[in-house]
């Protein structure tokens, strides 16, 4: 894939040498003045420092130069009044590098929770990589923000629109504790276009969820959890919402943002699956988005699924827990097209061995018929695996 | 410990020779008249055909000789009309046999959903166990329901006063898709007294709002979770409410509901630790049982558990993300009295390695103290193993 540059945005990323030794884990982008950007972030209550403090520098850095600043391998998140000081003295020697308020520079986080942040350390490998910031460095900087992921994420695309040419690129991190509200990762995508802050936080609210709040991996959530989409401001034109062109970059950006979501499943911790849970014929949306995720995020459901049974009981009983529903009593179910279950009960036209040669493959679809209504919803999830829980038992040692 | 029979109680357990080979899969339960029988069902809108059938007689045969009739092996969930159809022959079938009406036939039906039941095994079994029914066969009782179950779960007690003795004898079945409301599970108890219906439910009730309905393995419920509580009628007073007699039969009966509940907490498949969450100083009791619900049941903190891995970042991130908490400023975390977290952030006195030494214990209680106001809950739960992932992954095959 080609991935293609935005204008005023230059980035790079260098080692600490902390928890991950040689390995990049501190990225600086720096998005020239004129930019729009527009940011979202965990609705968790535990709120990591950078979380905190990204969010007020966002209010103030309006359209000025600004700097990205993120380190994985430490999530400065339950570190207290001294996690808030070590963040904004990171923000303040960055800013000092590069020239801007610290109140241009804006902190993100992941990795561990609860360790005191190596900051000499970091602000070190952040100077480091403020000396050769460029235009294409999107590989290295995909890769530095790894946590528990084994593939970097990093999608581009471009808008045709006459001879107007507009690119969209971005990448994003996350495998586990991943859920909405929002899914838990850190995510930076950036449109070659001058779009005003109300429209921008518009096709990044439509966005979200249509992607990132349309994946589960376990139903956890993170303190660092942030989602950033920026419009470079280096066309000439402003982008007007409903015209043809928004329209286009409306369904670019989404686009971006459901491939992205779907590359951290296909990444998901430990995950031999892809698994769509698609709810139709609900009453109320929120009733398929309530089945959609109880049965995702059913640890019976997950299991089954990796050892490549196809218990439909399971996925029924799932259904039958969630909080808005009443009645499985016009409930069908088939795997992949497979018919399991009609009428709340065992498919009159059921078989057990097509059934489980429909779970061995690597792309699953549940598509479940509530039989109630016309509302529909679908969540991407990945199963439960040895490997998830041996990567989840061993995380921090 | 000492197994206490109930005066009127007998029961027998033969093999079906269906599932499990030779083992005892077929339990049958005589009730001589005069009885009280409390039964509590699924509130899994999915429900298995023998619950619906057992819920439908329970109504109908008070105080009459009473049969409870048990399997193991397959749920009859998920079966349509003819899973009806085959309750309701096999009632009519032991209902002849015994002497009673069909509806004194309460079925009870636990084991892999969404397969029809071998209704000709399972009668003959249940007719060679009628044959030899005892007042004590307890420990046969106890093991012909258990599935995935590694023990059987069997207690009794007797309770003096004056020079009245009243036992009370149970026993439980379930380790995996046990969550409330209630626990999935398949519970019987037996008292040897006299009490009347509005009494035994109200005694029922609480004992299971104090057990079952306060211990999680992995959040799944099933069709088929049931739970009777019988007062045999055979001694010649009437317990009267309030009574002292009355205060120490419901003390001795929630007691051995908790236990058994303990019991099925500590034979979770595939558990490798006990765990208390222990929620204090919430705003309402609804805010603490919705924040020990979602940290018992959060994936990472299992498996944290399973890694003997303190990782305090992780239930602090569950609270953050329980819907009934907006404020973890206040929070603090201790794991058998080591503090972990204050005020939503690593504790001054934290130490790694007294926190690493805790957590190896296999019985762990993990106290969370939210500082917004003084109501409590519990929860009892299990970790997630490697052993609970190939349990799942491969129950049916």
């Amino acid at each position: 894939m080609k991935i293609n540059n935005i204008a005023g945005i230059k980035m790079a990323a260098a080692s600490s040498n902390t928890r991950y030794g040689k390995r990049d884990d501190s990225l600086l982008i720096l998005i020239e003045k004129g930019n729009t950007i527009s940011g979202r972030f965990t609705n968790n209550s535990f709120r990591a420092a950078p979380v905190i403090t990204a969010q007020a520098h966002l209010e103030r850095c309006f359209g000025k130069e600004t700097v990205l600043m993120i380190n994985a391998g430490n999530a400065n998140a339950g570190t207290g009044k001294r996690g808030t000081k070590d963040v904004l003295a990171c923000c303040k020697s960055i800013g000092q590098e590069i020239g801007v308020n610290l109140e241009s520079v804006l902190p993100f986080s992941t990795g561990v929770i609860g360790e005191h942040l190596k900051t000499d350390e970091y602000v070190s490998a952040f100077i480091r990589a403020s000396k050769r910031l460029k235009l294409n460095n999107w590989k290295e900087a995909a890769k530095s923000i790894l946590t528990t992921d084994t593939k970097p994420k990093l999608l581009s695309t471009v808008i045709k629109s006459g001879s107007e040419e507009i690119a969209v690129t971005g990448f994003a991190k996350g495998s586990g504790m991943i859920r909405p509200d929002f899914a838990t990762l850190l995510s930076f995508v950036f449109i070659d276009a001058k779009i005003n802050k109300t429209l921008l936080d518009n096709i990044h609210n439509e966005a979200l969820s249509k992607s990132f709040n349309r994946i589960t991996v376990d139903g956890d959530t993170s303190p660092n959890d942030s989602s950033i989409l920026v419009a470079s401001g280096k066309t000439k034109n402003t982008i007007k919402r409903g015209s043809p062109i928004e329209r286009k970059i409306r369904s670019s950006v989404i686009e971006i943002y459901e491939k992205l979501a779907e590359l951290l499943i296909k990444d998901a911790e430990g995950a031999t699956k892809k698994i769509i849970i698609k709810v139709m014929q609900a009453k109320t949306e929120k009733q398929a988005e309530s089945v959609a995720f109880t049965v995702a995020e059913s640890p019976l459901v997950k299991t089954a699924m990796f050892g490549n049974d196809a218990n439909w009981g399971r996925i029924l009983s799932a259904i039958g827990r969630s909080p808005e529903v009443n009645d499985v009593s016009k409930t069908s179910i088939h795997l992949n097209g497979e018919p399991l279950a009609k009428s709340g009960n065992l498919h009159p036209r059921h078989s057990e061995l097509k059934a489980s040669k429909a779970i061995q493959k690597k792309n699953l679809t549940v598509t479940i018929k509530l039989g109630l209504g016309k509302n529909s919803f679908s969540v991407m999830t990945s199963d439960f695996s040895e490997d998830y829980l041996l990567i989840n038992s061993d995380y921090r040692s």
